[in-house]
C-alpha cells in the first residue's frame, strides 16, 4: 500500500509499505477514507521533534472497518468509523472517568496517513456512523478524530458554558474548532486572538464575536478592557510556546479556567505567578473518545461544519505539498485521500 | 498598643505601636483575642523573602469588634469574629464566584500578631459567631481565618469526595488541615506524607489512613503502589517547593485533582511534563472567606477540631520564641495571646 513517511527535515516522501495486518485480536484494520496533516506534525517537518530515523506519519482518520480481530466486539466489517488519535480500551478507571487519552492500555495511531491502518484497542476507540455519511460529510467526520475533539475538550476543561466569556488563543485549526465548540456549549462571547484576515473570517463563521490582533501584553490587555478589567472566564490555548501560554494565564480572570490542547514545547510555567493567578488549569492530549459520539451526531444532522478548516485537499501522493502549505501557512490543514 | 514586628533574619521584636485607627468608613478595628504564626512568615524569619525595612507581622486572627466605620452592615461593636488573611468586599464578581482571595478590592492583613489590628472591608472579611465562644474553642476558630480555610480549600480544589483516595504533601499545619478537610468531605482513603512521628500521629486523629514515610519518586512510587499503580484521585500540595509540586503532580492520577497552597517559592512547572499528566490544577491563596460561616458552624457545633495544631501557646510578648520554634520544627504552630 501507499504510505507517508517523514525522512527529515522538510523531507515527506510517499511510499510502498506493507498493508498492516492484525497483531493482536482486539485490533481493526481500516481502509482509510480520509486522513490529514496536523499542526503537531509540523513539529517534525520543521526539525523542532528529532527525526531519529524515517518513519510514518499520520493520526487523524476515518474509514471503513477492513478487518476485525477476534475479539473485536460492537463493530462490523464495512462500518464507516471515526477513530481518536490515540486508542484506548474504554473501559480502564481512567477511561471511565472520561480521560480515555491516559488509558492505561493506551497506544498512539502513527501510521494513519495511508491507504490502510491498523488501530488497536479497536472496541474502545472507533465509533461508527448509523450509516455511510453523505460525501460531503466526511472532512467535518474528519476533524473529530483529533482536531474538533481537541478544540472541545480544551473548550470543556475551560469550562465554558451559558453567560461566559472565552478567549480563544491560537487561530490554527484547533483554535478555531475550539471557537466552534464555544459557541455550541453556549459561551455568551468569544474573543478570539487572530492576525490572518481569513482566519479571522473563519473565526467569526465559527463563532466569533471580536478579533484582538495585539499579542502578548497588548493582547491580554485588550481582553482585560473587554471584560471590565477582569480577564475571561474561559481561556482555550491551541498552540503551546512559553508566550501563548503566558497569554493564555494572564487572559484568564480570577477563578476562572483555562483549558491548554499545544503541545507543550519549551513551556516553563512560572510557579508564582500561577500560584497568584489562582486559575483553574486542565490540559493534555485530548481525551477525544470521550466526545465522539456526540460530536458525530452533530456533524451527521448538519449542526455544526468543522469540515470547514480544510482549505486544500490532496490526493495522498501529494502529502509532501500538503505539509508545505500548512507549513507556510498557506493552508489552514490539509486533508489527503489515499 | 503592642505589637510583632520583624527587623531582618530570626530578628523578631514585640514593641509599642500606634493602636489603629478608622482609615476608611468600611474599616473595622478589632481587640484581638488571639492570633498566630504561619508558615508563611518563616519566609520572611528565614531570610528568603527579602526584608527591606521592619514591618509589623500576622495576618491570622480572631477577635472582639471594638470599633466599625460608618459604612461598616451587618456586625456590631462587640461581637466575636473570625476573618480571613485577605480582605474581601464579598460583593464583586470574583467573590461572588467565590474567589475572595483575588477581590477586586481586596487587601492584605500584616499587622495581626497584635493588640489591636485594623481590617479594611469588613463586611465582606468578618464573620460573627452566633454568640461568644467558649475558651476551647478559641485555637480552632483561628484556624479558620487562614491554615483551616487554606487546607480546605486546597482539598476542595483538588476536588476531595466520597470514594476518592487522596494524598496530601506537606505535614505542616495546613497540609494536616488538609488531611482533616478531606475526611470531612468525605475521602474514602487519606495517604499522608510524613516522618515525624508527631506529625504522623496528628495526620492519624485527623483522618489519615495511611501514612507514607517517603519523598520524591520513592514517594510518588508509594502511592502508585497504594492505588493500582494510577495514582491519587486527589492531591494536596501543602509546601510551595519545585520538589514538592513535582512530587504532588507525579503523585496525581491521569484526570485527577490537584490542589496546591504552599506558597510557591522558586518554582517552575515544566510544561509539557503537565500536559503529559491530564492533571486538574487549582492553587493559589486560598479564598477563606467562602469557607468561614460553614467552618465556624462545625466548630462551634464541636464536630471538627483544628485547633490541635497549635502544641505551643505564648503570650505575644514572647512572639520571637514563638517564631523560633516552628523554625526549629519544635512546634507545628504556635498560638499568640495579647
Amino acid at each position: 500500500m501507499r504510505a507517508t513517511t517523514i525522512y527529515g527535515e522538510r523531507d515527506i516522501r510517499v511510499e510502498d509499505r506493507p498493508k498492516p495486518t492484525i497483531q493482536n485480536p482486539t485490533d481493526a484494520i481500516l481502509k482509510v477514507v480520509a486522513a490529514c496533516v496536523c499542526g503537531s506534525d509540523l513539529w517534525f517537518y520543521r526539525g523542532i521533534n528529532a527525526i531519529e530515523e524515517p518513519h510514518a506519519m499520520g493520526h487523524e482518520y476515518v474509514g471503513v472497518i477492513e478487518e476485525l480481530g477476534s475479539e473485536v466486539t460492537g463493530l462490523a466489517v464495512g462500518q464507516f468509523v471515526v477513530g481518536s488519535f490515540i486508542t484506548s480500551d474504554n473501559t480502564c478507571e481512567i477511561c471511565i472517568a472520561g480521560f480515555q487519552s491516559k488509558c492505561v492500555h493506551r497506544t498512539g495511531v502513527e501510521t494513519a496517513q495511508a491507504e490502510y491502518v491498523l488501530i488497536p484497542n479497536a472496541s474502545g476507540t472507533l465509533v461508527a456512523t448509523s450509516e455511510y455519511p453523505d460525501e460531503d460529510l466526511i472532512p467535518s467526520l474528519l476533524t473529530a478524530s483529533d482536531v474538533l475533539g481537541t478544540g472541545w475538550f480544551a473548550a470543556v476543561a475551560a469550562e465554558v458554558g451559558p453567560g461566559k466569556t472565552v478567549a480563544v488563543v491560537g487561530d490554527g485549526a484547533v483554535g478555531l474548532l475550539g471557537i466552534l465548540a464555544a459557541r455550541e456549549l453556549g459561551a455568551e462571547r468569544i474573543i478570539a486572538f487572530s492576525r490572518n484576515p481569513e482566519r479571522q473570517a473563519l473565526a467569526r463563521e465559527f463563532g466569533a464575536t471580536d478579533i484582538v490582533e495585539e499579542r502578548g501584553a497588548d493582547g491580554v490587555a485588550k481582553v482585560k478592557e473587554l471584560t471590565d478589567g477582569l480577564g475571561a472566564h474561559s481561556v482555550i490555548e491551541a498552540v503551546g510556546t512559553q508566550e501563548s501560554m503566558l497569554q493564555a494565564m494572564r487572559s484568564t480572570r480570577p477563578g476562572g479556567h483555562m483549558g491548554f490542547v499545544g503541545v507543550s514545547h519549551g513551556v516553563e510555567i512560572p510557579g508564582y505567578e500561577l500560584f497568584s493567578s489562582v486559575i483553574h488549569l486542565l490540559g493534555g492530549p485530548a481525551p477525544v473518545r470521550r466526545f465522539l459520539p456526540d460530536l458525530i451526531e452533530r456533524i451527521m444532522r448538519r449542526e455544526i461544519n468543522p469540515g470547514r478548516v480544510f482549505d486544500l485537499e490532496l490526493p495522498l501522493e501529494q502529502a509532501a505539498e500538503g505539509y508545505a502549505a500548512m507549513d507556510e501557512r498557506r493552508a489552514i490543514k490539509t486533508l489527503l485521500r489515499p
